[in-house]
Parts: structure tokens; sequence; C-alpha cells
């Protein structure tokens, strides 16, 4: 349908151009549809009070373009794009296939007042806020600050790698020739080894339940994701020995301190059996060691990447969960080689981490304060380990059973049949209650009466809180379930 | 080679297990090798003091693992992993291949007193650091300072969001119901869009020659890319009309204004063109437009994105090259469909971009320093453009050809034949001076004499004298040539 043209004879664009350009609009935004009749020019001439000549100049413009078409006795056509390719682009069509993997919303908690055990993180309240901000500005003043915002290279802001991989020297993490290079954050770690080590169709094995983040690296890449079974005593050995054999995996990705969701973490003499037996086939282990350093009882013990004697191991950490998560540094330890190609890989990723986030945490590590404040997180920790615990004991129904961490920020319940840990979470909602059911976490066939607390981002009373209204639901639960059990063989009332 | 077992009857675990695990502890740590002997149970029981069947009934759970296989008339003999797994694992046969593509080396500059062509960023003498340092202190003794240290959302950092998405709104770019994702640069947002819109064997067309870091995005990920030839008016139109047909590309990747490495900016008509061409077809636009603010002379033209009817455009840009290369925050405009999946990408690959540097750089933006930088930087640029074509006039040898930017922070020479750039670097790096040969950025048959002058970083005192280096250079080269090409039909000296 053709619109008036306004054309404007005091312009300094002629006016055959101005027509022409309000054809050309017309027929590129799709007012005007391909195959649709223009007026020819004397008649259009008429209309606008136009000579006849401007009105062909403009069709000769819009004809070289290829926009209009003239038949020979019968006028003239549009040409140009055609209808249905130069509406819209159908997004939904050249987009593959999103995850299967459920998404957890970014954020359920209910506002102010609500009580949430749903993220693993580091409270807010315990932000050194005051240490932060000495050390930023003692980073921006100081006379590297023009170095760290230029660009830098694919391994990592160098004084913080050289920072870290004197650390992992002195602590013999380090074997020799191994390397370290600076990603943002694990999860970015996570995705490169992901990219380096695996193809679509390979096998990985992963502790089930796990961390999602981690499982949908692998199922996003196309690559089977296979769970061994987690206790409160880590990782079965029995089922990874069998599965080794079965599955033929790539790898194994494990996380042997404060295993998120579990809490659990694997004895040393599991550890070790756990390198025999992957050393026996010669695979690869990355070991995830997010929360290592939030210990709040017992003693450490070696990590994996202590205990290897092959080179095998692959160490990945970060500063999200001891210090500041909004700043996203975490590193990777590894055999040369490997560094070497996750710096190749990095660069085409994303060039290198933020600089002044990595300048910053240097810094913080540098002058004691990382110290200092690891020693309040763990004191923290330790005391809301405390009380999830006792309020465990206190609120949770008889059946129920939970693991004990010894550090971290979570722990796991299995809630005693038919108690569904998904229901608990929509009333627990309405009394503004939140947490991760175990659905999220599996690998394989879900637990449905299991569920996540992540009781470190919250103090020891709302701790005791949240667990008491989470008790009583599932008390009012259990005894609705026994009725509703108890009624289901009855007839339908009709 | 046996060692003695350590068995202690007093322990609960029976004396067979005992047994059967130290013969597996043996094994599986490479002490005893496949092949070896071991003891019949006769001969070993009287060694150790066992009942036979003790040692029968660890010998049965050895061969039920397969660690260990009899051989009628011959006895036993160790079966488990061979020997060669359980030593060092071998990362060279664990890497996929590396990229066909050359890398660049991170810093080819020579050190101190030399002057580097090579690397497309802004100088450092140009950074505002007292306008950094200022902004930083605002923003850490703000109130959002708790906030950005925290956990966020691969979206990214909400006012940083909303303030771009407003600026998008402003300048007509964003389209109703276009969204706006922060990425870790704009190679980042590559590499997000290479995974969302891409698979292995699909094609996608870019410029050639085009920076290296945009093709490998691609080919890294088994995707086919195709060069759609580029010139200082931009890319040939001819050319991708005719590849858009024959090669049924999955998307086109374009630089419209002063890409990376001709400098080259297309012209409106031909941006008008390029979109029908793809709007006839269907396939998205990825317009990287991290140099567009970067204009010296002329005037501002519309982006694709501005111009789009379609929703096909996806603009990507950067903080990059205006303000701090170090700090890595780029982000992606588009149709919302296509930024939510990129959101959830982003989520699995990095959970988020740092927040540090997000809330500086909107502050940055905020306060109007961005705006006062920007004219400083073009002010800048414009003297180096000058003093780069007038040095490229002054010094380079007849015969030569050269873009002429209007932007930016490159042109791309072409050296009369026989001179090869990659042999006149060579020599360069001997006087100190260095810049990246044409093969680097080719996509399809590297022209030899072209190479790419970053200009940007240097004083326009420096540019010139590191021109006339390489002028001389070339004379040189070029004499020497003449001969060679006179003395080359002649008969070897035998």
């Amino acid at each position: 349908m053709l619109t008036q043209p306004q054309l404007d004879a005091s312009l300094e664009e002629p006016l055959y151009r101005q027509l022409y350009l309000h054809f050309r609009d017309e027929i590129l935004s799709g007012r005007l549809t391909r195959g649709e009749k223009i007026p020819p020019t004397r008649e259009l001439a008429g209309q606008l009070g136009l000579n006849r000549a401007t009105v062909a100049s403009a069709y000769e413009l819009l004809e070289n373009e290829g926009l209009i078409r003239g038949h020979v006795g019968r006028g003239s056509f549009v040409d140009g794009p055609a209808a249905s390719t130069s509406g819209p682009l159908r997004w939904a069509d050249r987009l593959a296939d999103p995850l299967l993997a459920e998404v957890p919303a970014p954020s359920p908690d209910g506002g102010p007042g609500s009580i949430s055990f749903t993220s693993s993180r580091p409270a807010d309240d315990l932000f050194p806020l005051d240490e932060f901000r000495a050390t930023c500005a003692e980073v921006i003043s100081g006379p590297e600050a023009a170095h760290l915002l230029q660009l830098g290279v694919p391994q990592g802001f160098e004084p913080l790698r050289a920072h870290l991989l004197a650390e992992a020297r002195r602590d013999h993490l380090a074997r020799p020739g191994d390397d370290i290079i600076i990603t943002s954050g694990c999860q970015q770690a996570l995705d490169l080894l992901q990219r380096l080590l695996t193809t679509a169709g390979d096998t990985v094995l992963v502790e089930d339940p796990i961390y999602p983040g981690l499982r949908n690296v692998f199922l996003r890449a196309g690559v089977r994701v296979v769970g061994v079974p987690i206790g409160a005593q880590g990782l079965d050995l029995d089922s990874l020995d069998r599965l080794i054999g079965r599955e033929r995996p790539r790898l194994l990705v494990v996380t042997p301190n404060f295993q998120n969701p579990t809490g659990a973490t694997i004895p040393l003499p599991a550890r070790e059996a756990l390198l025999q037996l992957t050393a026996a086939v010669g695979i690869p282990v990355i070991e995830n060691d997010i929360y290592g350093e939030l210990r709040y009882q017992g003693e450490p013990l070696p990590t994996l990447k202590a205990l290897d004697s092959t080179g095998a191991v692959i160490q990945i950490r970060s500063f999200s969960k001891i210090a500041f998560p909004g700043l996203r540094v975490g590193w990777v330890l590894g055999a040369n080689i490997l560094i070497e190609r996750l710096a190749e890989l990095k660069l085409w990723t994303d060039l290198h981490s933020d600089q002044l986030s990595q300048a910053v945490l240097l810094r913080f590590a540098q002058s004691g304060r990382l110290d200092a404040h690891r020693r309040r997180m763990v004191e923290a920790g330790r005391e809301r380990l405390r009380a999830v615990l006792a309020a465990c004991d206190r609120h949770l129904p008889a059946g129920s059973d939970w693991t004990r961490p010894q550090g971290g920020m979570n722990l796991w319940v299995r809630l005693p049949e038919p108690l569904d840990a998904s229901d608990l979470l929509v009333r627990a909602l309405r009394q503004k209650v939140s947490f991760l059911p175990g659905r999220y976490f599996a690998v394989g066939r879900p637990d449905p009466g299991a569920f996540r607390l992540s009781f470190a981002g919250l103090p020891p009373d709302q701790i005791d809180q949240g667990l008491r209204i989470l008790g009583t639901i599932c008390e009012e639960d259990r005894v609705r379930g026994r009725d509703f059990r108890r009624d289901a063989p009855a007839p339908a009332i009709v």
C-alpha cells in the first residue's frame, strides 16, 4: 500500500532523490511488498504536482538497485527483497536447543525478612569492606596502575600468577614443570578444560549429586556425564572402580574437600586409592578445590594434586568462596604443556581475565588481609556449621539424615519417605524460607527427599529459625502424607 | 619384584584381604608389572606362615578383578594395567590438535627504545590515570561496593546494563524488544555467539583480511570460515552476493567502521545493500563495532544495527579501544530471545563478568569522564592518523599503496613486488621496529606484500621514525630484489 510521500522542495536533497528514498524505505521496511504495483510516472507526477521526469529519475534509481522492475505494457512492480524473507528474522529457528538441564532461578530468595539457604556463597555481612577499599586505593595509587589498564596476556596478570605459583611450590602442590593460568573463576576453568580435554560423545565421571554448573559444562558440549555416588565419606570407590572399567571415561572430576552439594570430604586412604584407580588407566583427574581453605574442624588433608605422582591431576582454585565472588578470579595448576594450551584457548575465548580485580586480589593477599579475612571466615563458618547441625538435630523430622561436613558451605539432607523436597520448597517459600531441592544436583535419578542447605550465608539465629520452619512443615506434611497413604485405596467419591 | 607383605592377624581386616590389598597396591602402583610371575599359593603360604586357603582366597579376589591371571601348568602372572600406563601421564596424547592458525607472539615489541606498530590498542600514555583513580575511589566508597563484591547475574551488572540499554535506545540502535548482555570484552561476545549460532561444519562469512581473534573463534570450533574481500571501500558487495549464493553461510560477521586490519569503512549505500543481501536470505549479521567511536574525519554513518529493519543484526561493542583494554567489559545488543540464550550460555561459561570493572566503567561514563576522554582520544587519533599517512607518503617505496582510514587504529599497506612483508619484519626487528605481516590476517591466500600498521599507540614523531626505518629497508630490499631477479636465470656455479 503506497503512502503519500512527504516531499520538501526547500531541502538540499533534490526531489527525485527524496522520492527515491521514500520508496526505498517503504520497500525495505516491508510496507510495500514484492509484486505490488506502483503508479505509472505520469499518474504519480500528477498526484504529487511534480514534473514527470522527476518521478522517472526516482524510478530509475529504484530499478538500478533492483527494488522495482518494469514490465512492458503492465507497469512497474516492487521487486525488492521478498516479503517472506525481509520480514523479522525468526531467531527461534536459528538457535540451537537449550540445555536439557534445569536451571535454578538465579535468586529464589524471598525478599526482605526471608531466610535463604539457596546459594553457596559467602555472606555479604562478612565482606571486609574497609579492607577491600584500602586495598583498592593502594592498587590504583600504585605504580602498576597504568600497566594493569593495558591489554594483558592470556596466562593472567603476571605478578598474581607468580605469587600463586610460588605458593603452590611452597605447599608442595606444584610438581617440577607445573604452571598456572588465571581464569575468570573456577567456572571458566571448567569450561576451558572441557573444551581442551573432551569432545562430544566422550564420557566424563563426576560425583552424583553435583554442582549443576560442573555437570552442565560437559552436558552442553555433548559429553556424556556419568555420576559416581557420593556419600558422607566422599566418592564411593567401588562404584568408581566399576565405572572406570565399564565407561572408559575420558576424565574424572572430583571435589575432595567439602563437596558441593553434599559437604562430603574424601578421607586420605580413599584419596590414595582414587589416584591408584585413575593412574591404572591413565586418565586425568580435575580436582576442584574451591572450598579447600574453608575447613572448620579436623586436620587438613593433602589434596590430590599433592598426592599425585604421575602429573595427571589438574587443580582448580578460586578467590570466590574465601573473598569476593563478584570479582571473577580463579586459576588452574597443572602440567605446563596443558597450561600452555589452555592459554591459547583462553586467548580466543576472552583474551585474558580482568586485570583490575587480579591486581586487587594480589594486593589483598600480599598485604596479609586475605589471611586475616580467611581466619574470620573460618571462625564464622565454624559457628554456622555448628548452628546448622544443631538445628537439623532439633527440627528435622525423625528418620531424616544429613551429612556432617567439616568445612565449606553446604550440607545435604535426606527426608524420610514419603516427604518430598520440592513440595517442601513450595510451602517453605510461603513462609519465606528457600533452599534448592536435590533434583537440581542429580546426575542420574534424583532423590526426591534430598535437598541442599547452604548455611554459610546466614547467621546462626536465622539458620535455626529457617530450620524450625522447615521442620514444622515437614511434620505437617508427614501427618498428611500418612493420612493420604491410608486414604489412597478408597474409591473416589462420585 | 614382590615385596614382603606386612600382615597383622590382630587387625579386623581378615588376613586374606590384607594379602589381596597388598598385591592390589603393588600392581596398581606399578611396582609389580604386567607379565611378572607371582609365587604359587603353596610357596607363598609357606613363606608367610599362612594357611594355603588364605593365599588362594586373596588370589581369587585378584583374579576376579583382572589383576592376575593363572595359566595352566605355568603358574599365575600379573595381568593388571600395563606398566606403561601407571607412569607419568602423557599429556601430549590427551590434548586435541592445536589451532592451525598461526598465533602472533603476544608482544613482539623489542624492549626499550623500540617502535611497535604491532598492537591495535590505545597508547598507555593516553590513559587518564588520575580520572581512573578518582572513579575507582568513588565506586569503592559508594554504597554499592558490597553489592558488586557479591555473586552477580550472567546478564551483567544491572546498573551498567540499564545505562547501555538506555543509550542504545536514545541512539535508535535498540529495536523494540532488544536487550543487552555484558561480556568480558568483544572477544567473549564473539566466542559466545559462535557457540550459540554455529556448529562444526557450518560456514561463516568474514572479511578477508580479518582480525585473527575473530577468524580463530570459528576455526577452533570446526566452522568453515570463508573470506569476503575487503578493500579501501569496505566489503566487496559483488563477492558478498556471490558467496552468499554459493556458500549458504550460517552468518556474516562484519566490521563496518575502521575495520581491523584494513581500517576500511563501509559507505552508507553499501551498508544498505549489504543488509538487503543478507535479509533476502534471512541470515544474521554480527556487526563488530568496537572501533565505531574512534572517528577522526568525516561524518558518522548509521551502523548496520540502526539501519536494520528485520532484527537480524547483532551489534557488539566494548570499552576496550576507547578506555582501558585491561578491564574486560564489552556487550552484545540484539533480539531479546538471543540475549536470553546468551545469558544461559554465559552462566555455564564463567557465571558473569567481573563486577568491579563494570562498576568502575559505569561510573567513568556517568561522571562525564568517558566523554571527555573520548574527545582526547579522537584528537590524539586524528593527529596520529595524519602522521602515519604523511609518513607513508614520505617513506614507503614507490608502488606501495595503503588504505586511508577515517578512524580506528590500523591501516593496511601493500608493498610493490617482489617485496615481502615477512622478510621486512625480520630486518626491521634488528632496528627495533615491529609490525604484523599480512599472513596473520589472511582467510584465503595471504598477500605476501601486505602488512598492518597499528598507529594509535605511537606519538607522531615515533610514527615517522618507524616508517623511515621501514622505508630504508624496503629501498635496500628492492635493490637486492631486482638484482636477485636479474640473476635468477643464471646457471648455478658448479
